[in-house]
């Protein structure tokens, strides 16, 4: 069945795959020392024009969050992220796990507000019992959000120098993070999130690799046992080609941009689809995911004939669910949502 | 200075502390063997109507909620509490320490509502997506709340009813449980406490003793493992003794009941000079604890004359403070406090 | 450079690549709900003989070991391994990281032994303080070991007889599993694994996929809140399949046993060199990796011209190697050690 | 019964409960804010001659232990003691509970050898594979340790060399650290103490008081975020000046060497009565713990008659048991000792 239930359910982009082919047979050492992990934490310095950032590679998104948190906050502190942020709802605590508390502020179509967070953190330590609170070390954002929406380049410098004058990381949770910055309505470029950010993550499993996601730590950010602190949250892959190979192919000839900008593309179309039909976006968004509100009767209708995902109860009557574009959608597909609306 | 600034401004109540001078040199066993915890455990059973608990002791309120909490869900648990609810704001992310997210809900005047535990219960396992969140494994209420509110009894009924539908314990936090159970205007008793929750504590330092909390596990509700747990968390005294008098004595006579009853008579009074001189609760309560709104010029005022905690800002001219009275408080208090307001 | 310096030097097996290859465009849901995630399950049923048996896949060893030992122990027990098991030395503190000590027992040759397992266990709860101490939850052992060494079917089921009577799982980490179910000189048979251990692992990074663990559990065993278990700890993959089709391929026609026969096969011979030319083996092993005694000259002169690990320090003129063959091993591979040894 | 079965049968010396009655009454802020524990933290600079030093205080041993490592080790790291220590043995695991593994290095006597840490540290280094390993970032030491044993000043000496070199801090727990600085044969004095150690505690439990153990922290050693992992791991006291009187009163007029003394002495003429009678010592020490090993027929015969405890089965017909005398043992008890023997 033709599916839009999310930007995984196909392997990897075939360029990606090839070069897994390609270099199979290549003798290389394991643990991330192979060449293709610094050829391609090269060619990733030099797409998000960062020539001093440190590269990591981990396998997927949770774990990602987990190792960044867990290693850039001292033991008493906590991240601040949006009541809708992934580590807040949807990693079944990995981030408590760890020993953190995740400290939720309001959730604007899934973004925090940077005068709010300066306002949280003056709030805080103007509380004399903050020592018995959990204090913020972190902010952590999603771009795009789990509502599919983006941060403009002035809501990114606002938050970012918010952080820099509390003198705390901002990290942002790139896990889709291809399909932001190819929006057709973003201002937002990679060297602006390696500037603004402290440290961010490349999603590589929603954006054309089988798994993997590469961290970007600005100069100095990295924690010197980053190493350890891997293997010890069990990330450390012995094939770290694995991770190296398909990067290197996602950041050769701006692979990661391109299939990023099809799924673009294919979800703009896909926007045009629901908008003639007058089906209605909760809300809107300029990325590879839509979220629409169904009546249930035509929830009920579609589910045997297209895949998408079930979002969550909008009322009695009415379900949210979530249309995914990837660079595997083609207009074939468009065609035959199309058909089925 | 005569302060009101909170309930454990002074050592311990005379009896209390004169039973420790009494048995200091009998000779006993350590880490709680002694012979008055054994007492102390009996008579606690008693005073609650219980006779099948198992009562443990612990030093502080944060630890019995760490130490509770962590043995009773399972690791990819979390616990509901209100959002205003102590392990939720102060206790420097010890629960999050411990590996487990606090689930938070809406406080009304420090109070969980029961239909709303029941909602969020629902909602939970209504979304398909529910393993990847934490599941809600225990509620955990204060009694008398952080606002110093009381559940009815009708109130705790609904939420231990939620709870046993649910197979999650109820956690009452009694950090100060003798102020709520000696309110004037309460319809909870010590039995009921027991027979509606699966685990709660007595709290001892803010009635009366040196340090120390009971636990009251429900019939089977108690780890198998509770001693190792207990000293794994560092909790585990050697010289269990110091609980095992203290608590005996205030549970010998009902000493525990008559200061706190003394306390909140004392509350009582002191809420009268607060009605009389038309000072703005916030709000007013039934136990020992009264949350006042204070012009800041009042405030300024007030600080060199007499103790109390300032609480949080109310807004740009008003500040929340606290006045609580304790075992300790007497009448000479009350009319000095009479005198400065 | 021609190397024998580990058993993770290439990427997949040939065959299990192709398989990725023709099922890349496959439309398949994510975490682990796709078709492949499942027949490659019940393929493992069959080739362990275990209808009942339930199987998980995580990504690597480290990760397998934490998730496992950390769900299957109460939050006061320790796992008792070897003093040479790789969770007591080489995971950076992993299992510690989830709270759980590590209760290293003597090593024979990488083994445990029965016996002593048993008499550790007994002189636990033969001591009065035990409550004190680390109760023995789980004992762990890898097969084969961290020295190639294998333990015999008498050993295993000795091992499986003392954890039962003492009610305590028994989980073989099976990094290397393959290699240890083909040697020339075993008589475990993958059923006998799967009827004597209550958990275990069978390796798929180091023996032809590109990452990857199954985890095996008898019909029980399991935890009923493993897919939250396994996203807390940061171990769920999006795209699931990436494990279901390599284990699906790898239990395809014997693929697994196959490519372990031939490292046992290639690694026989290669122990005929070392042999013939007389070098001291420490211990000779029967499965893929041999460790060499070397003079430090003679490590000196090998460096430059075939590629070897160096394990450990012998004395001050000696040096411990290891030579390890793989399903990428070759005929000319050996060749070519023959000729520089 | 008349027991020397441990230091902990009393509550708290008189001198020490008197202070805690005399000031009872005293209106003191909460949470370690009270004058008490300000005079106490002075005292203990000029007892230990180190005015620089950060003073703070815990409920008990194992607390101290987990938040001392826990919170001067990075993440990775773990903490080098010897195989007998208590960190290592008695403490269910709560060091590993905080995430970091226990480094168990041969015990001699009880003690670490100065050497064989420094061949730890360098050995570590010197396998390539480190980071695979658990750090190395503390040593902790027992004084006197847990066979009631003594470090020479030499000895002390060349541990802090050791530590300091590597750059890691060296931990004395001081549970009974007045038995070992009055010790009739040491050469270490509490200056040489905080001169050589980067951390210690002083132990009030075993040693006159009710509860609490002093840590002290070099200059520039304590965690800036000490207050709230104190309160993180539940180790915070709302009445903090159950500490600060009891150490006030503890190191007011030299009153805890004073009882160590007395202690030391009546273990010095229990010494002489064991010796007299030809009892096996194992082995003899110089602080307030005498362990003797017993035949099991003489053993039966004294259980009825006085207590001690038993502390290991030394082989099939002989017990090793432990006397331990205090600041409450008196002559009296002694000549009883001297009749039963």
């Amino acid at each position: 069945m033709i599916s839009f239930a999310c930007d995984y359910l196909q392997g990897a982009h075939p360029t990606v795959l090839q070069r897994l082919v390609d270099t199979n047979l290549d003798t290389q050492p394991g643990y991330g020392e192979d060449v293709y992990c610094q050829t391609a934490k090269e060619k990733i310095r030099t797409a998000f024009d960062c020539p001093d950032a440190d590269v990591w590679f981990l396998t997927g998104g949770t774990q990602t969050n987990a190792v960044v948190i867990r290693t850039l906050l001292s033991p008493v502190q906590g991240v601040i992220c949006a009541q809708s942020g992934h580590i807040a709802v949807h990693e079944s605590g990995a981030i408590e796990y760890t020993g953190h508390k995740v400290l939720p502020l309001p959730a604007h179509d899934g973004k925090l507000d940077a005068a709010e967070v300066e306002a949280y953190l003056e709030a805080f330590y103007a509380d004399q019992t903050w020592p018995h609170c959990v204090a913020p070390g972190m902010v952590y954002i999603s771009h795009p959000t789990e509502y599919g929406t983006l941060y403009t380049a002035d809501e990114l410098r606002a938050l970012s120098a918010v952080c820099r004058r509390a003198n705390i990381p901002l990290f942002m949770d790139g896990a889709r993070l291809g399909y932001g910055l190819m929006s057709h309505h973003t201002d937002v470029t990679p060297a602006m999130v390696a500037e603004l950010c402290d440290v961010f993550s490349i999603g590589g499993t929603k954006v054309g690799a089988l798994c993997g996601e590469a961290v970007v730590f600005r100069k100095g950010r990295m924690p010197e046992y980053m190493l350890s602190a891997v293997k010890q949250q069990g990330a450390l892959l012995a094939k770290g080609r694995l991770f190296g190979v398909q990067f290197d192919a996602l950041f050769t000839d701006d692979l990661y941009f391109t299939i990023s900008r099809h799924a673009i593309d294919m979800a703009e179309k896909m926007k045009d689809i629901f908008r003639r039909k007058q089906y209605t976006f909760r809300p809107e968004t300029d990325t590879n995911q839509q979220f629409i509100c169904l009546e249930n009767s035509v929830l009920q209708r579609l589910q045997p004939l297209i895949g998408f995902s079930v979002w969550e109860k909008a009322d009695d009557t009415h379900t949210v669910v979530r249309f995914a574009t990837s660079w595997a959608t083609t207009e074939e597909d468009l065609a035959y949502l199309d058909s089925v609306l």
